[in-house]
């Protein structure tokens, strides 16, 4: 029995994972969990899983999840980003699943490493911000980072068995977004409507816009260079509409290695949980690729996509550099669903952000969230 | 450094065996090997490789090969059945690669299972034939059989890091072969010369005769059967145009396991000699999907490949009639490529082979090599 602690239980991943957890009662118990505001899948997650640890937002939501799920017994409550914390390094659990939203995640994953805990990690920030200190720490404590995402956990299980000394490359595949049919010109006038509508994966709104700039794929291959330990110039992006590949190795025998599936997160969700075991999950669809017919691939395009240029760009200066360009992403493109700026402006904000940012090379924690914080208020100044 | 026997040096899949141990002279050292009766090619590998013992056909070739080669110091020849298992258990070996093609196959494997040498198997007709004797003797003397075509190559490499317990279903790839869009009412008098143009690979004329009746792919799905030890009702066979995807491994939790590659054997072949590592294979091209653009798949179609059909029914049934199956494949096929019979009539005595036999069950050598022989003989009585 694996003891779980799943932190940002209300969003899309987090509620998968609970549904994992469902599947497998025998196998996971989930002993401690977060959420922010939403008292409704929050509430009812405490009912049905009872774990013995909630943390919530704020004050607020405290008072009222307790008044909720007062039936519930035994449960110790928390709140803010102390309780983050206080639920991320809960004594009882074994793995920790973050699928916190934005930059919030990382401190709870650094602490969670340090109190040894193995990491299922779906918050991209830690990675992306502050991958030198999670990876560094994670080698100290000999914990295990084990990637959520479907391209990362896809490489990850390419990986199994093999030397890493014998890759010779990582191919992450991208579906191309909301807007692969569409040129440059055509992005001018969309809505947030269309961007929110990806053709393959059903996700958050925050990840389902940075699908339609690429700046996802772009997060993802600086994650990927964190979690693999390779550099920039072997980390490719090959544009696969289907999302049926969901990522690949080459080693140097030029052997390459895949991981394909129907798109369902609970395939790498379970994968992280299970791991190095694999669990069944019937209710996942079985992949028929005579169903599907045709795989089609492309080059991606950096001028098309140039959110993906940025990343590369702003990954291989490293240091602050990728806080920069997350933090920028994160407010261009809130204010983007808020309608307050088209969807190319996103990309010229996050261009701005970097253009005006002398990167720091290995930030500590207190220099990342500085940034951050610059970073933010550099582009909130831009809509004023 | 790898000593390494070849059995079978002058064949396509030997030939290349060759290529890889150039590639790599500080890895693998050519100690042991066999051919036929292709004094060229066979005095070339004997000038090039040095190896210590060479064994031949017949007694002709023995004499002609000496003479041949006889500035080359210090090498011990040999003839016949029996100079062929003196080859496969040559002492000073650790791997033997057997490409040896046809039934001849089967005695040297075993004997040199019992040897202690890891094989690295390359003829079909081992694991066809006597898959319940060559997996037997494998376990009981700790043996690695590693596989050579690119189809269990590939499985084998998806199986690398997992557990095999957790595996759902095996997926073999096929391209369909020279006649692959063709009816069946257009097979009928398709010509030799048209079946042995192959659109991916470049193989002998037996192995292409096969693809494009698909025997080659029904023989691959009784070999999956004996290497990875699957019942067939969980081996299935998908087409694949391209023979890009070489086979793929599917999970119990749904995730699917590929492997890829630009058809090359080398890649395969070097793979049976470096596992568990993998050596670089500079000269072999790069995959890159965005050039090839779209991958296909089609449903296999077991009326119009009724070889395929006919090596299920023979896998099941088991004991003496996949032996039945290989034989009568090899009399009929070889009846074509001497322009003796049509292309369609390959299925039809293979079929009639198999109705007038009843199988032994968990037959010994004795029985599997006196079942060949009436089979061939009973081919044979078609003709006349």
């Amino acid at each position: 029995m694996k003891k779980i602690t799943l932190l940002g239980s209300t969003g899309s991943i987090g509620q998968q994972t609970l549904d994992v957890i469902s599947e497998h009662p025998e196998e996971f118990q989930l002993v401690s969990l977060s959420f922010g505001g939403n008292l409704e899948l929050g509430s009812k997650a405490i009912k049905k899983y009872k774990p013995k640890f909630v943390a919530v937002k704020d004050k607020e939501t405290f008072s009222a999840i307790q008044e909720l799920c007062k039936e519930v017994e035994g449960v110790t409550y928390s709140y803010g980003e102390e309780g983050l914390i206080e639920a991320a390094v809960y004594h009882d659990a074994d793995l920790v699943v973050n699928a916190v939203i934005g930059s919030v995640g990382l401190v709870p994953t650094l602490k969670a490493i340090q109190a040894g805990k193995t990491i299922a990690l779906a918050n991209k920030e830690t990675l992306v911000t502050a991958g030198h200190l999670v990876m560094e720490e994670a080698e100290k404590h000999g914990v295990d980072i084990l990637p959520v995402d479907s391209e990362h956990s896809a490489i990850f299980q390419c990986l199994q068995g093999e030397n890493k000394k014998e890759i010779s490359k990582l191919i992450v595949t991208a579906s191309g977004g909301s807007f692969r049919d569409r040129s440059r010109d055509e992005l001018n006038d969309v809505t947030v409507k269309e961007a929110l509508h990806h053709p393959n994966w059903s996700m958050g709104a925050k990840i389902t816009i940075d699908s339609a700039t690429m700046m996802n794929k772009g997060l993802e291959v600086i994650e990927a260079h964190w979690l693999f330990g390779l550099p920039y110039e072997r980390i490719e992006v090959l544009l696969h509409r289907q999302s049926i590949i969901h990522s690949m190795v080459e080693y140097h025998d030029r052997s390459v290695m895949a991981q394909l599936g129907t798109p369902d997160m609970r395939v790498p969700i379970q994968y992280a949980m299970s791991y190095p075991g694999r669990l069944p999950l019937p209710s996942a669809s079985s992949l028929q690729l005579w169903e599907i017919g045709e795989l089609h691939f492309e080059k991606a395009d950096f001028n098309r996509y140039r959110c993906l240029q940025f990343a590369y760009d702003s990954g291989k200066i490293g240091g602050t550099m990728p806080t920069v360009l997350n933090a920028a992403n994160e407010e261009a493109v809130a204010a983007f669903l808020n309608g307050k700026i088209t969807f190319l402006q996103i990309e010229d904000w996050v261009e701005k952000a970097l253009e005006q940012h002398k990167a720091v090379s290995r930030p500590d924690l207190e220099t990342i969230h500085k940034v951050d914080l610059e970073t933010r208020r550099f582009v909130g100044s831009l809509l004023s």
